[in-house]
């Protein structure tokens, strides 16, 4: 990544990192332990890349509202997403972000409540603060709540636990990457363009941006798994292959996913180009996506 | 319960019943284990006590829209809770309404799936049937993501499981019961009433009645805990106690408790009498939740 544009994008994180911290409730707030563990995930850091792309599609064209509440919601959601995974009935992952997850820190029980808690947070979070813009709201949780449901993002994670340790085939792979990570990451873009009274065909175009990043975003992250170290991504590596889930490398090797991912970064380019607007920022991060493997 | 009521009671429980079966994804849909696990949950019966009530507050006053998809919402939410309450690390409890309880049923993971769809489904379907109203929605929204969250619902779940086994005391008796089971109560009045555009004295007056109605239905439920049979309840008797649980009766005992139920029932009474309004109906109901003790 050039300086310039980790830079920018520093900005943007830490309005990010300022959002949680004013909109969260705090760790003190009655229950304590639940609200700390709430706290604890929100604040382990990550790259708030959800929250971030809402942020730059939001300032594609003249927005009618500060996007940060609902750049938090995502972020929200994304987190008790996190959690749930990493419980020992799901993926049993004692570390997240190269700390205690949380049914580690805490206990599971506090574990399936934060995750619970913070996945209605993000509703009330929209709710609450666009209340005297109530059709933007009710557009942004429809696009969340469709996005991260059972038919999208919970139903990719249900296919990707009924398939592990057999051999999966493209399609089913393709279910599991659009939805468990694609539907969210394309709900950031289209969430951030609500902002901006979009057209119908302006939300056709921001949602092919969201689908080919989405589709960059997993592969790439199956190419991390396979071949960076433990320190680089704070989990145990090779997690993945360890419990034979489907990735985009036991389908289609290293090469051929490096060639899926250049592919997906050309069509998500193109049609953040097709779709105009202060698209500078939105390219950038477009193509640095597909640099992470580098 | 009369034979009156009873009829009275069946319709409205039946409209219930359809408007889930119409407005769940069938159990076939992809992933079909998520789906039936949802469809097997939200049809195990139980009286629809939060969407009777929803409907029952719609009708005090002439209403701007149909509440069926916020009563299914609610139940939606309401059954959510009690699958990730059986979990093997919350409560523990293999039946739920004499059937075996979702991770039972299932297992672990899909419950744990099962519960997060149910809770983003409630709000996809408020977010979705009142796109045309939304102002309804987003306060719908707000309403039943507040009731539900980390300082009300879950957050009286979190407190009750930090107090096993120990000694509790009146007022953390109270924050559990108020938030556990009042609050979500309180907020099927609440939605109800916004249907009919109410004032703000009519939200304060229907707070008063869902506030009253929680504390008589938990603490009749403390009761029916420590007398009744296994067949009547559709779980194990004494479950509560067993594992040491803060119930009413360990701290008043059976007689405080009824005096307790007596009392609550007469305040909620009274509150539903100021509303005014078609309000016969949920009169009749209110007086039947302490009846359910006789």
């Amino acid at each position: 990544m050039n300086q310039v544009l980790k830079e920018k994008l520093a900005t943007y994180q830490n309005r990010v990192e300022l959002g949680i911290d004013q909109l969260l409730p705090s760790a003190s707030t009655r229950p304590e332990r639940l609200h700390a563990a709430m706290r604890y995930s929100m604040e382990a850091g990550g790259k708030r890349i959800r929250p971030v792309l809402m942020i730059a599609a939001s300032e594609l064209f003249p927005a009618q509202a500060d996007p940060l509440a609902a750049a938090v919601a995502i972020e929200c959601l994304h987190t008790y997403t996190l959690i749930h995974d990493d419980l020992p009935s799901i993926d049993n992952s004692d570390l997240r972000r190269g700390r205690p997850s949380c049914h580690t820190q805490f206990d599971e029980a506090t574990a399936v409540l934060a995750g619970d808690s913070l996945l209605t947070y993000a509703f009330q979070l929209i709710a609450r603060h666009y209340v005297n813009e109530p059709a933007l709201a009710t557009c942004l949780i429809n696009d969340l709540a469709s996005a991260s449901g059972s038919q999208h993002l919970i139903g990719g994670q249900m296919e990707d636990i009924d398939n592990e340790g057999q051999p999966i085939d493209a399609d089913t792979l393709r279910f599991i990457h659009e939805n468990k990570t694609g539907a969210l990451l394309t709900a950031a873009l289209t969430m951030g363009l609500r902002f901006c009274k979009p057209t119908e065909q302006q939300l056709e175009q921001i949602e092919a941006v969201g689908y080919h990043i989405g589709l960059t975003f997993q592969i790439v992250d199956d190419i991390l798994d396979a071949t960076s170290n433990p320190q680089a991504l704070g989990k145990p590596v090779g997690n993945d292959n360890a419990a034979e889930k489907s990735t985009y490398i036991a389908l289609h090797g290293i090469e051929g996913a490096y060639t899926e991912a250049k592919m997906h970064t050309a069509e998500a380019l193109a049609a953040a180009q097709a779709l105009g607007g202060n698209n500078a920022f939105l390219l950038e991060l477009i193509s640095d996506l597909e640099h992470r493997i580098h």
